[in-house]
C-alpha cells in the first residue's frame, strides 16, 4: 500500500493546536509535512459547534489572556478577534447556602481568620512556586519532597481553616479538573506558576492553510522505526512513510500506538503514569439576559457540595446577544454525574443558578449544550494531564525526549503555559524546529525561541495594595480571580462560520 | 477480509494466564473461542527462558503459595509440580551496613522500640485491611478517607522510628513495585488483604490444548461493536468477528485499542489511572552455592538506598543444581537503574550481594539473566496496576463492568490474589461465565465460583504466639516473611522441555 505518494518529510500525529503549529512552522520552513488526525474534525480539545440555537459556541477551551504572545499571533496572522468576557457587573461567591456579589479580586471573606489564612496559603504557593525551575520542575531544590505530596496535604500542613481549605479544593477543581489529594504537589505548584487563560478555532484556518496535508478519521495505530523511513499506519490500514514522526497527542494517547522497536522503558512507563482530568462544559442559553439586569455579570463561584457546576461566566455574544451562561462540573462531580442524562444534568444546573442568583428565572433554559470530555476517546478528558504523586521527579525528564526519530509535542510537553493552548503552539513549534535542526536546517540555539510581547494584548502588571502584599498572600488569588486580564476567542468561530457564508449576514 | 473462518463465539484479547483460562472453560462448554495474542509467546507476565546456563529461568512471575487453589487446581491437571525455595539456612538481613543472620518469619530487630512501633503498623493495617470488602473495596467505611491518602502519609500517621518507616517502605516496594507515596492507603490495604505468592508455566499447557484457536504476534489495534458480530481487527490487518469479547489484558493497555463507539466515560478515564508497578527480575548464576555453605538460605532483606536490590532467593533447581539467586530491582530504584548497561547492573548487584553476605565469591557470577518489565509495550510493567489516591473510589466500580459484548478479565479484576497468578485464572473464568450467562447456558447465581482448598497444598495456619498477637502486630509481617509457604512451580518448565526432548534426559 506504500506508494511514493505517501512519503513525506514528517508526519504528525493529531490535528490540535500543537500538531498543527508545528505542520505549519515545517511548511513554511519548506518541508513536506502530512497531519493525521482520529477524529472527523481538527482542534482536538477546542471544539466549536455552530448551530441557529447558539450561533456558535466553544464547547472546548475557549480562553486566552495576557502573555499567551504565540496564540495572540496566530489569532492576528488569521484576522480573528478577542474579546472581554462580561464583568461589568458583580460577581457572585455563593457559600454556606448564600450568596454574596463582589467586585474586584477578591471574594468576600468576612472571616478575618480565614482571610488570612487563605492569603497566607497563596502566599507560601507562590514563594514554592518560585523555587521550581520552568524547564526541569524535577531540579527543584525540594522536588523529591514536594513530589511525594498531594496538594491535599499541603493544605492539611498550610491552612488552619475549613474555609480555607474547601476554597483552596475548589482552586484545584477549577485549574486542573482533578482533586487535591489526586495531584502531585510539586507538579500543580509547577503547573501554576503562571496565569489563568484559555483557547480558539484558530486550527481551522491552520487546517485550511495545509489543505489536503491534514487526513481526517485517521487514528495512527502502529508507527514503525525499523525500516530506512519511518513507517505510519492508520486504522484505515493505510500506511505513509517519513523521516520524521512528532507525536502531537496528550501523553497518554501515545498508547493507542504500537510502537516498533518498543518505546524505551521510562517513556513507556511514563505514558501509563499522567491521567487526563476530568470536566463537563455546559452551556445554558436562556430568553434573557436576566443576570445582568440583577446586577451580575455572570461569574458565579460556588462551594456547595450538592452543587454539579464549582464556576460560570457569562457566555453572551460580545454584543450581548445569545444569552448564556457557562459552567463546569469538574472533577469528583464530574464522575458522579456523568452516569446521569443530559436533562438530569441540566436541571441540576438550573436549580443551583436559581439558588445563586436567586431567581426562578434561571429554572426556564431555552437551549442546552454540553460537552463530556472523560467520553472522548482521542482526548481521554480535559483540560489536560495531571501528574499524581511521585510520577514528576522519576519520569518528567522523559517528556520530550525524541526515540530516535519520534518527536513529542502536545501542550503536555510545554515549559509555559503547559495545558493551555499557548503551550500547545510553543510544543508544536519546539518539535518542529528540533526536526529541522536534526536536518542541518538550523542551529541547535534556535530550538527554543522566545515570543515577543503581543503589541495588541500586552501583559497586564497585577496592581498589589500594600494590605495586599503584606497581610495576606495575594499573587496566586489574583491569577484565580483576575478575569479582567480574560478574553475569548469565541468570535473566530462567527467570523470563519460567517466567511463561509454559514450565518445569515443579519 | 473477513470469512466465516473468521467467525468464532469469543474472541480473547490476551493470551496470558487470565486469557488463556478464559478461553479454555469457553472451550470445555462447547463453545469456540479465539486468543489473539500480540507477543510472539504466550504466558504475558509470565515468562520462562531456557538455555544450556540456566537449564530453565522464569524471568516473570514463579511463585506459588496455600489458598492459591484454582492455580493449584491447573497444576495439577497438568502435571506440574510445585517446590517448596530453599529455606532451610538462615536468612539474611542487611540494614545500616551489617548483615544479620536470622530464623522464623521474623527479621532481627534489636531495637524493642523499633520492634514495637513496626509490630503496631502491621496490626493497625490488618486492622484497617479487615474492614474492606474484597469485591467493593470502595464500600469500605472508610474508603473516601482512606483512598484520599497514600501509604506515606499513613506510615508517617502511624510509624514512630525511622526503622519502621524504611522497613514499611521496602514492604510496599518488594509487594507492589511501587513507592509508598504513589499509592492510595486503600488499594494498597485492599490489595494486602491476602497472602504473598507468584506464577507459572501452565500458560504453555492450556495454549497446546487450545492449538489454532490460539494466534500469536497478533496485536489487537480494534475492537468495533457497531455491528451485528463484534469486529476485532489486529496490527497485521486481520480481522475477526464475534458473538462477545474479552479483554484480558492489565487494564491500562485496553488503550492500545481504539473501540468502536466509544468507550464510556468512567471506562475511558479508567484505564488512564491505573499504572503498572516497575520491577527488573535479576538472576545471578554461580559456579558453586556458597551462600549453603556460608549458612545462608538465599533469602537476603536488603536495606540499603545504594543496593539496587530490595530483596532475594534462592533460585537453584530443586535438586540444588545451577546456583542462583534470584533479586528484585523495585520503584523508584528500577527507574534509576534501567538506564545502566545490563553489565554495569550484574556489577552493581554483585557488589551488594558480596556486601551482604560477606565473601568475594559473589563478585564472581558465571551466568546473569535479567528482565526489565518497564520496556514490554505489552505489560507496561510488573507485577500488577496500582492505584494512585482518589481513582479507586472514583472509578473502582467499573472496572469489570462489561461494555455491551465486551467483557473485562486480567488479574486486576480479580477479588482474590488480585495482581497474581491465581487473581488471573478467577478472572479468566469469571468473565468466561459471565459470557455463558449472558448466552443463557448457566444462571447468574452461577457466576461467581468458590474455589475447593487444594487437596495437595493445604492453606496453611499462621502460628501466632501470644507475644505476637499482643505485643507486636503479627499478621502483616507473617505475610511478608512466610517464605515457609512459599512455592515455585519453576520446574514446570522443565518438565515441559523434557517433555518435548529439548533437555537431555541426563
Amino acid at each position: 500500500m506504500t506508494t511514493p505518494d505517501n512519503t513525506y518529510d514528517v508526519i504528525v500525529v493529531g490535528a490540535g493546536i500543537s500538531g498543527l503549529s508545528a505542520a505549519k512552522l515545517l511548511k513554511e520552513s519548506g518541508l513536506n509535512p502530512l497531519v493525521l488526525e482520529a477524529r472527523d474534525r481538527v482542534g482536538g480539545r477546542t471544539f466549536t459547534v455552530k448551530n441557529k440555537e447558539t450561533k456558535y459556541v466553544d464547547l472546548g477551551g475557549a480562553y486566552v489572556g495576557p502573555t499567551q504572545n504565540r496564540i495572540f499571533r496566530l489569532a492576528k496572522e488569521y484576522g480573528v478577534e478577542t474579546y472581554k468576557v462580561n464583568e461589568k457587573e458583580n460577581l457572585a461567591h455563593h457559600c454556606n447556602g448564600k450568596t454574596k456579589p463582589f467586585t474586584g479580586p477578591f471574594p468576600p471573606m468576612w472571616n478575618p481568620l480565614a482571610m488570612m489564612d487563605f492569603n497566607n496559603l497563596f502566599r507560601k504557593m507562590d514563594e514554592m512556586g518560585q523555587e521550581i525551575p520552568r524547564e526541569a520542575p524535577w531540579k527543584a531544590p525540594h522536588a523529591e519532597e514536594w513530589d511525594k505530596m498531594t496538594m491535599e496535604e499541603l493544605f492539611k500542613n498550610i491552612c488552619w481553616t475549613r474555609t480555607g481549605r474547601r476554597f483552596a479544593t475548589l482552586f484545584v477543581n477549577v485549574n486542573v479538573t482533578s482533586e487535591p489529594h489526586e495531584v502531585s504537589a510539586l507538579w500543580f505548584l509547577w503547573y501554576e506558576r503562571k496565569f489563568v487563560g484559555g483557547s480558539n478555532q484558530i486550527t481551522e484556518c491552520m487546517a485550511r492553510e495545509l489543505g489536503e496535508q491534514v487526513i481526517l478519521q485517521s487514528p495512527v495505530c502502529s508507527i514503525d522505526q525499523t525500516g530506512v523511513m519511518v513507517a505510519v499506519e492508520t486504522l484505515q490500514q493505510q500506511t505513509f512513510m517519513s523521516k520524521y514522526v512528532i507525536v502531537a497527542t496528550p501523553p497518554a494517547l501515545n498508547l493507542k500506538m504500537h510502537f516498533k522497536p518498543e518505546l524505551p522503558p521510562l517513556r513507556n512507563q511514563l505514558i501509563n503514569r499522567v491521567p487526563m482530568g476530568s470536566v463537563i462544559k455546559c452551556m445554558v442559553y436562556y430568553k434573557e439576559n436576566f443576570w445582568r439586569r440583577m446586577g451580575y455579570c455572570g461569574t458565579m463561584i460556588i462551594e456547595d457540595e450538592g452543587s454539579p457546576i464549582g464556576i460560570t461566566m457569562d457566555d453572551c455574544k460580545p454584543d450581548g446577544s445569545v444569552p448564556a451562561i457557562m459552567g463546569f462540573i469538574l472533577a469528583r462531580k464530574c464522575r458522579k454525574l456523568s452516569v446521569l442524562s443530559k436533562e438530569e444534568r441540566l436541571k441540576k444546573i438550573c436549580e443551583i443558578y436559581a439558588k445563586v442568583l436567586g431567581t426562578e428565572e434561571a429554572l426556564h433554559p431555552v437551549h442546552y449544550e454540553e460537552k463530556n470530555w472523560c467520553e472522548e476517546q482521542y482526548s481521554g478528558g480535559c483540560y489536560t494531564a495531571y501528574y499524581p504523586p511521585g510520577i514528576l521527579t522519576q519520569y518528567g525528564r522523559v517528556l520530550r525526549e525524541p526515540v530516535e526519530r519520534v518527536y513529542f509535542a502536545g501542550t503536555e510537553t510545554a515549559t509555559e503555559w503547559s495545558g493551555y493552548m499557548e503551550g500547545a503552539v510553543q510544543a508544536g513549534e519546539r518539535a518542529a524546529r528540533e526536526i529541522l535542526h536534526a536536518m542541518g536546517k538550523i542551529p541547535k540555539s534556535q530550538i527554543w525561541i522566545d515570543e515577543p510581547e503581543s503589541v495588541d494584548i500586552p501583559a497586564i502588571p497585577f496592581k498589589i495594595s500594600f494590605w495586599e502584599r503584606n497581610l495576606p498572600s495575594v499573587g496566586g488569588l489574583l491569577k484565580f480571580m483576575g478575569f479582567t486580564a480574560f478574553l475569548s476567542v469565541a468570535t473566530a468561530a462567527g467570523l470563519v462560520a460567517y466567511k463561509k457564508g454559514l450565518l445569515p449576514r443579519s
